[in-house]
C-alpha cells in the first residue's frame, strides 16, 4: 500500500490551546483511497525545523501533504521553504495575482500589498484554485514524490483536497482498496467487550480492529484492505458478523450513528412520542434527544426539576414519596417518568435522578448513584447505576444509560 | 529559551479516529517551566520511522519527550528502538520486575510473561516509577540531550511527569519564566475583536498574543517571558490592561472561566435564582447552567417546550400570542421568560425560541433566527439574533447569547 506523511505548519499548533485536526480529516480521505498515513508532524513558523521536516518526509514517503503557512504575512513561510527544499525559485503568476485582486475587489476591498506573496509559486509547480480564500494550493512533482501544499483553514482545505487533490492521488492507490466499518456498543465496558471479541478479532490481521472508549460508549473500528471494494467488504462481513453475534443487542449502531440518532430513528419508525424529566443531568438528556434534526416529531417536552418542589409541582411526584425515599430513589425516578408522560401525553416518559457531585454524596447514596425510570402505556420500570468519574462524566453517562434503557425497553 | 520536541508513538494515533492530546498537556507544563515546544511528531508502531524521528529530534533539540509504546506487547517498540538509537543494550532490572509482579499479585492476578519486557531498561538509563500502571518511564542523558520516555495513558503519564520529570527539567529552564493569561469575550466576532486590539498587541513582541475563535466565543491568550515571574506578570499587566479597557464589558472572564461559571458565580454573589424556558436549544441552556458544581443553589427548574401546546400549558404563553406572532417571535420569547419566572418563583426567567434547522426556515424567518427573552422583577426585554452555522453551532451560539444577555441585563 502507498503511504503519506502530513505536516501541519503554524506556531499556534505548538501551544497548549490548539491541536491539528486537519490531519484526522485528511487521514480518513487518504485511507479511503488506499493510502496509509505513516507520520504526522507539527512545526511552527520556523524555517529551520520546517526545512528539515520537509526533507525527511520527501526522503521517506511518496506523498507529502502540508497544511498551513500559505497566508500573506511574514509568518507564512511554507512557500519560501518549499522553494529552497525543492530548489525551484518562486515565480509570480500574474493570473493568480489578478484573481486574488479580483476576490478583494468583489468584496469592495483593496488588496493589501502583502497578498502579492500568495501569487508566488515554485517553478514548474501547479497552483490549485482556492474557492473559499485567497491562498492557492500548490502541487509539486519531485521525481516519484508528490508534495502537496494546502491552506490551513478547513473550509478552504477540504474542498481543495476533494476537487483537486483526490483525483491526482487516486492512481497512486494502485490496486489496494481500504474499507472501514464502525460498531457502537452500550451497556458494556471496554474490557468486557474486549474479553468477548478478542477470541474473534485476534484470528485476523485483515481487517484490523481498534477498540476505543469514547467517554460513554465503546466504539469498534474495523479496517479491511483488499484488491477491490467488494473483497474488502467481504472481509469486513466475516469478522464484523461474528462480533455482532457475540455482542447481540448491546450493539446499538452499525454505521456510526449516535445513540440519540438511533433512538430518534426508532421512535419515528414506531410513531412514538417521548417526554423527559431530569434532575442531575440538568437538560443533557433533552439536549441530546433534540440534537437530532427533525426531533420535534417525537420529542414533545422536557422538565428539569432540580428543586424538590419543582418535582412535585411540575411532575406530580408526591411530596410524601420524596420524604419517604429521598429525591434520589427508584420510586422518585419512576414517578418522574410517569408524571411527565401523563402531563405531556406522550407514549414514553423517562425520568433521571441522581448525584452528579462533586458534593452531595453520602455513604448510603454516593456521588455517581443514578436512578433511571421509564414509563410506557403498559410498563413502568427503573434501573440503578453507580457511575464513575467526575461531574461531567457522570452526567454524560447518566444520559447515555437513560437513552439506552429507553432503547432496550421500548425500541428493540 | 530552551526547547523540546514531543513524539507520540502508537498506530492508533495515525487513524482518523484518535488524536494525540498528551502533547497539549505536556506543552502547558513545559511552557510553565520556560521550555518551548518546537516540533511534535506522531509515529505508528513502526521501527523505521520511529528510529529516524528519534535521531532527528535528538540532533535538533536538547529535550525530547516520547509518549506511548511502553506496553508489554510486540507492538510496543519504544524501548527497543531507543536502545538502538542510543546504542545502549537493554538490561533486565530485577527490582522493576519484582514490582510489576507484585502489582499483578496485589490485584489477585498472575503476571503474563509478556510483562517481563517492561522491566527492560537501556544501560545507564534511569527508570521512573509508574504509580498507576506497570510500564516504568525512562530517562536517558545523552551528552547534553535529555531523552524522556513516558507511558501513553494520561492517568499514568501526567503524575509521572509531575513527580519525576518536572524537577529534572526545572534547571534547564535557566533564567526564563513563562506566564500566560486568558481573556474570554462574548458578543463580538473574531475580526471585530482583532480590529479593536491589533493596534495594542502589535506593538509588543513580548507578550505574544493569540486570538482563537472557540466555536462560540473569542479567546485571547497572552504569553510573556521574563527572567522572573513578577517581571513576566508585569509585561502581561501592561498589555492585558489595555486590551481589557478597549473591550470593556465584552470581556466576561479574566482567568479562563466559562460563561456559565461566571453567570453562576454572579448569581450566587447576588443571591439570585434562575429558571429557563427553552425551545430550539432543547435543554442545552439548562445543561450548561447545571454543568457548574453547586448550581442547585441558583438553578431551580427548566422547561423544554418544543410543542406549542407545551408552551401554553407549561409556561402560560397565551395560545393567541403564538397564533398572532408565531412561536418564533420576540413576544413569545418574553412570554416564555415571564411565564417560567412566575411559575418557578425565581429572580430571573430566561426564554429562548428560534429555528435551529436544518428544516423549518422561511424567507421571513430563516434558519438561525433566535429570540432570547429575559424577565426580572423590574424588567422584561429581548434580543433578536441571526446566528450562523449548522444546527449544532446555532444551538450552541443561542445558549451563549442567552447566558450573555442574562449577564449583561442582571449581573454587571
Amino acid at each position: 500500500m502507498s503511504h503519506a506523511e502530513i505536516i501541519a505548519i503554524g506556531s499556534e499548533l505548538l501551544t497548549p490551546f490548539r491541536s491539528d485536526t486537519n490531519s484526522l480529516w485528511l487521514t480518513a480521505e487518504l485511507n479511503a483511497l488506499g493510502i496509509a498515513v505513516r507520520r504526522k508532524t507539527v512545526v511552527g513558523d520556523d524555517e529551520l525545523f520546517l526545512e528539515e521536516t520537509l526533507r525527511d518526509a520527501l526522503r521517506n514517503s511518496p506523498v507529502v501533504i502540508t497544511t498551513g503557512g500559505l497566508g500573506p504575512t511574514e509568518d507564512d513561510i511554507t512557500r519560501k521553504v518549499v522553494a529552497r527544499v525543492t530548489q525551484r525559485p518562486l515565480v509570480l503568476q500574474p493570473d493568480i495575482l489578478d484573481r486574488i485582486r479580483h476576490q478583494f475587489e468583489s468584496r469592495g476591498l483593496k488588496m493589501a500589498p502583502n497578498n502579492e506573496r500568495q501569487a508566488l509559486v515554485p517553478r514548474d509547480a501547479e497552483a490549485l484554485h482556492n474557492e473559499y480564500g485567497t491562498a492557492p494550493g500548490i502541487v509539486i512533482a519531485e521525481g516519484d514524490r508528490l508534495l502537496i501544499l494546502l491552506p490551513g483553514p478547513p473550509r478552504e482545505m477540504r474542498p481543495m483536497f476533494t476537487t483537486h487533490v483526490r483525483p491526482r492521488l487516486a492512481p497512486l492507490a494502485g490496486s489496494t482498496r481500504l474499507r472501514t466499518r464502525t460498531l457502537r456498543v452500550a451497556g458494556m465496558g471496554e474490557s468486557q467487550v474486549d474479553d468477548l471479541i478478542a477470541p474473534i478479532y485476534t484470528r485476523y490481521t485483515n481487517p484490523t480492529t481498534t477498540i476505543l472508549f469514547n467517554n460513554t460508549e465503546v466504539e469498534l473500528h474495523f479496517t479491511a484492505s483488499a484488491p477491490s471494494d467488494a473483497e474488502a467488504e467481504a472481509l469486513l462481513d466475516e469478522v464484523v458478523g461474528q462480533v455482532e453475534q457475540v455482542l447481540g443487542v448491546n450493539v446499538f449502531s452499525h454505521c456510526g450513528e449516535t445513540l440519540e440518532q438511533i433512538v430518534g430513528l426508532r421512535l419515528t419508525l414506531k410513531g412514538y412520542t417521548i417526554a423527559t424529566a431530569e434532575s442531575c443531568t440538568g437538560g443533557l438528556l433533552s439536549k441530546r434527544l433534540t440534537d437530532v434534526p427533525g426531533s420535534s416529531k417525537y420529542f414533545l417536552e422536557g422538565v428539569i426539576a432540580y428543586a424538590n418542589e419543582a418535582k412535585t409541582r411540575r411532575l406530580g411526584v408526591p411530596a410524601e414519596l420524596i420524604a419517604a425515599h429521598g429525591a434520589v430513589s427508584a420510586e422518585v425516578a419512576e414517578a418522574m417518568a410517569t408524571g411527565v408522560k401523563a402531563r405531556a401525553g406522550t407514549t414514553i416518559g423517562v425520568g433521571i435522578t441522581g448525584i452528579a457531585g462533586p458534593d452531595g454524596g453520602t455513604d448510603e447514596k454516593p456521588v455517581g448513584l443514578v436512578y433511571v425510570g421509564v414509563a410506557g402505556d403498559f410498563i413502568v420500570t427503573h434501573r440503578k447505576f453507580i457511575l464513575p468519574g467526575d461531574r461531567d462524566r457522570i452526567r454524560h453517562l447518566a444520559s447515555q444509560v437513560a437513552l439506552d434503557l429507553v432503547r432496550r425497553t421500548f425500541l428493540l
